[in-house]
């Protein structure tokens, strides 16, 4: 029977909450938050240790600094005088193709391919061709980033590691450029299972607690109205100018 | 000389601002908010009748009853307690591919065919080929949709509609569906020059006044935290179910 | 008879769309954006110039160069690559109630004391006790901002100044500060009757036209993922420091 | 040194990323996310069993169903064809003071009063007087919620359980309504040495879990732009009217 809404993903009633089934209380007993993900995500319960990995993947990435956008955008928000949840949801609409949400483009790639069975350098050749960029690799900074380099030797030592996490390191050699942390995140829950429409998912929940701590550092240690100096600016408009002269009333205008 | 930021919209300084060159005072005594809107997104003042659509524009879209979901998102976000600005926001991030959004999709199809000379024909043969959907046509309640109709007949009797809303006529035509309003928004927006980059700008500065409007009436005529009833609700995932039994320490787990 | 929701704003069926009772293409033909705002928001048709404060108001407000945090955060999420709305959206959440958003808690303060015949003496004696800064008085650029002195000489011109604005202006006056353009448009918008609830929405509708012109500045003239700098970054937390060795397990921990 | 951005959250140089002073390698081989949410709250590790109450309390509100205002908010949204950290973000501003921001509310009450050894009599006394709600107790459904009780013995069970939690349990008891999951949340994270200004980080860590789930659940199996059934809105506006008779042009409006 179909109702106005149909969801399988909880059922809620007096005194009882279950998820996936399993009734709350007993996963508060005896699941990792990475567990929960997991659940939440396939429906099941981790039958290894894929609970771990994602555990670990949520860790990896609460926090960058200042330096992106992500964070910006939550500091400047907080600063206009707004709750928590305002601020941190401003700051997590920021991770879209560019920033972190290139986990879901990534992914969406590597099950494809996989299913496919295409390799890298196909792959490589259609994004050449097509002047695009493969979501996933290359850093600013980090050439041999921390995170990337934990997540997969955690993956190995896990008996996680599968064949889109290998199929994304040999995009990266056959690009010259280092898989990033957007790209091992994909790569690696791509292994456990997870589907790519996900794949933005755990960036947002891991951000979300770098961003409320932000938003707390700005709102206590800030004056409000964080505003850019006017010698920051660069303007490349018009000068000054005055309106053109009133035109006539249009004939055709009513 | 580049800076951190760089812009070409407006320029204030102790006790001026500059939009585009003009000063906010003179605009204020002489242009209409249709105008202002022209002058943002194309950097000049109307030459004729552009500001005065622009004006209807934004008059056909404030309100569509609660039956959109950006008024559904607007009003349970204004349940939970938030400020207005925020529960507004919540509404107009809706405005996706799908709701309102469709403008600057229908928009970009029909700056580009235009500008490549291709025609109704081959644009639709092209859509039904792949498959997919073109943005601006059809519209699930009405087939002679009152702001369509008077958006279409403003801009003839104005002097303003050109070869975009031609086109986007003859492709409502060659589907047999109805031009929409996202559509004909689309047509006209891009006869009178402006981007196809900003076509989703429309509907949310519109639709700003009448969520603002359903937030207030949200949050003033009803009870706090907006609940869906249960018997409202279908449940198809697994039914009541204990854990599985603890899983061994795994050996490779570390 | 009450439904899940009910609502006075508008009415659609097919082919009808009625905002407040008037049919949407009657409003196309004779009203401006002004005219909408005050039937959306009080119910009725303007009596006299209201419309026209109303367009002028959101006239004044689209664009205040990218110094505002608004506008940082827009331009900060546009460059995580999204969509329009979504980035439009991040930046409205700024409105709070050190940014824009003064114009609520101004203009409530307004309301409440010409309700109650409370003088300006009265009230800035009571915020100067209490510590807090009254909303809607001085301005960190503009000591004559052109914005506010121009409302206010429309309102007089118009007949549309009253007790909201004259208390404003003695506020002002006893508090050495000047009257910001937040607290004119709460005067105005007070004075021609228009509740203190509404009190964001102006600079919301206003300042969309803004957001959305920076979102399509930073993504067709910046490179994507905007970072700041680190040496603009001052850290003053702990030093890189080791992990703690293991805690021995907690023999209550179970 | 000042610089425009200051932090004492993180650290990022070239390929190293330190949170409060420890690599983040580090913290994803030792850590759970409970005690990285500590870590980032605090400043410091936790010396007990705090990580492992956090750990449940972001497993215990992940989810519960679409009856929550968030969760309709996700779900309007994502029908509007939008990426899946815009929904989420949508529905994580509905987490307002009626809707699990009340644990911020609970939190600061609960501080402030232990802080002034003030009692539940005192608090109960004041609040009646001032016909306000106190923030976390009652509940629509549950009057034994699960997640209460599990996290209230883990608290027990651990030796977190302080003055809090203790003054909120005597608050319910007073008030004779129960304490609800916000209530249980902010006694037990003051208990733990986290301040009130993050008491809705909890939730919005958590139920971005959920809201995720809903996104995918609502764009796989549902249709676009999901709308209400016009016979579940009752509208109660004026009358389908028309327009008045123009206004002659006013003599004062130039």
């Amino acid at each position: 029977m179909t109702k106005f809404w149909n969801t399988s993903l909880s059922r809620v009633s007096k005194n009882k909450v279950l998820i996936r089934g399993y009734r709350v209380e007993d996963l508060m007993d005896r699941c990792s938050f990475g567990d929960m993900i997991y659940l939440s995500f396939t429906g099941e319960l981790p039958a290894g240790n894929e609970g771990r990995i994602l555990e670990s993947i949520v860790v990896s990435s609460t926090e960058h600094s200042v330096m992106a956008p992500s964070i910006n955008a939550t500091r400047f928000v907080a600063s206009g005088g707004v709750p928590l949840q305002a601020s941190v949801a401003a700051g997590l609409i920021a991770l879209g193709d560019h920033h972190g949400g290139a986990v879901e483009n990534c992914a969406r790639l590597l099950q494809s391919a996989v299913a496919a069975k295409r390799g890298a350098s196909a792959i490589v050749a259609h994004y050449r061709e097509s002047g695009t960029r493969i979501p996933g690799f290359g850093h600013p900074w980090h050439d041999r980033d921390p995170r990337t380099l934990k997540l997969a030797a955690q993956a190995e030592a896990w008996g996680l590691a599968g064949p889109h996490l290998e199929l994304a390191r040999e995009i990266a050699a056959e690009l010259g450029r280092v898989l990033n942390i957007d790209g091992a995140i994909a790569g690696i829950v791509s292994d456990i299972g997870i589907g790519w429409e996900y794949g933005k998912a755990f960036f947002l929940i891991s951000r979300t607690v770098g961003l409320a701590a932000h938003h707390v550092e700005e709102t206590t240690r800030e004056r409000p109205f964080r505003a850019i100096a006017p010698e920051d600016v660069a303007y490349d408009g018009p000068e000054e100018r005055d309106l053109p002269a009133p035109k006539p009333p249009s004939p055709t205008g009513g």
